[in-house]
């Protein structure tokens, strides 16, 4: 059984991938509605909720794990790993190596959330990996809840103007490459592809949904799969679909607390 | 001991118009940082936090409490009131009266969050002590991370064209008054008013401060205030600076999931 989870519903993207690459798999899928979201959230408190999280996908019957979350795989993945007795993966380093795969011109882009920036994740790997890349790295702390409002569509000027400005330095630095490190911004690909033109976008949920997929090659399930969210599900299904695009699935209320 | 809580640091908005009442008054400020929003949460949850600040707010010796917050007026405080001896104040009964003692149309907007919104409480008050008042209510979930990420300001295009989305119907209501239901909307009623020229707006944290201030009259304490909040308060200054309008402030942080 693959477990998968996210601070709320952005996962979803990953979990669509992923599930297109095993459909014979099993799938717990865990959005954390409730303390949504993460992006704003310290290390301290972003630890707590990672670990309550995985270990509600393990009481489930999870034997590998992704963390669809780029703020959990950035600021708290590494230091709580070794926790646990399972393959546990995040969406940094699948996307690390995609993007040092694409690049030309060893000039990356990283987005993500606040927490996701700060931490410094995504550069420090590149980094390590090629020392010569040069990454600049923008906080985007508007494109969840854009998203989440349902600010989409390439027509949509609001979520094109904060683009804009989010994005105007990455342009500057003439990148060839950006990894979206955050499972809610392939929802906005193409008002980013827009606007960085020749520009290769690194989905970081659909890289890591890959390598997990490698990992699990011979699994094969029942093709089940099931939902949970940390507050009502009343309008999951709504939001969902935006992630899903068109598959209506059903969630159950967990108290996520109690683990 | 005047306790004020909100989600977050909105209700800084109400603890300045109160401060400004009753500059010899004690304060004690919770925001809860480290489970922002509350607009977006259910019923259930929004009861289980409100709690939980109260009693955070009791122990530090409040003996009256402002729940500077439209959300938790809204959708919990009625029910919660009697479990707690000491007087607690929202900013729905104040707002309402205001609204309906401005009004001259008695047509009637609110605005506030999804949660606000969808509980009626604005609505059903002003029903209840004017029957002939119309009221149109609209969620603006986008207001308060807009507000938060600083794009405030008369020139800011990206929030006047979503407020321009939300507010469309205001207008085509043809309401005399709106009453904006959410702590934070004072920051941007420079552009919600351009938007509905010759509307009233009725600022529901100042409205309640005038409630507090009025029940608060013989008060007078040491002046002091002090202020909290549930994550890392790193960057409570820059924020909190927002709402405050340049005054400096420093935050200790509390476990508030203890209460």
């Amino acid at each position: 059984m693959i477990g998968i989870f996210d601070s709320g519903l952005g996962g979803l993207t990953a979990y669509k991938e992923l599930h297109a690459l095993l459909p014979a798999g099993d799938f717990v899928y865990f959005g954390d509605t409730g303390r949504v979201p993460y992006g704003s959230r310290s290390r301290e408190i972003l630890t707590r909720y990672a670990r309550q999280d995985i270990r509600f996908l393990l009481r489930q019957g999870a034997d590998v794990i992704l963390a669809a979350c780029g703020t959990v795989s950035s600021v708290v993945l590494d230091d709580i790993k070794s926790e646990f007795s399972i393959p546990l993966f995040g969406v940094v380093d699948a996307s690390v190596n995609a993007a040092l795969a694409a690049t030309k011109n060893e000039k990356i882009g990283v987005i993500g959330t606040g927490a996701t920036i700060s931490s410094g994740a995504f550069a420090k790997k590149i980094a390590a990996a090629n020392p010569h890349a040069a990454v600049t790295s923008i906080a985007c702390p508007l494109f969840v809840p854009l998203v989440e409002n349902g600010y989409i569509g390439r027509g949509c000027t609001v979520t094109r103007e904060v683009a804009a400005d989010y994005l105007a330095p990455l342009r500057d630095e003439g990148i060839d490459t950006l990894i979206l490190g955050c499972t809610h911004f392939p929802i906005i690909a193409d008002i980013i592809g827009d606007l960085l033109p020749g520009v290769t976008l690194v989905n970081s949920g659909a890289a890591a949904a890959a390598e997990v997929a490698a990992v699990c090659g011979k699994t094969s399930g029942s093709g089940s799969a099931s939902f949970f969210v940390s507050d009502s599900p009343v309008n999951f299904d709504t939001v969902a679909r935006v992630f899903l695009g068109g598959e209506t699935i059903r969630a159950q209320k967990v108290d996520i607390e109690a683990y």
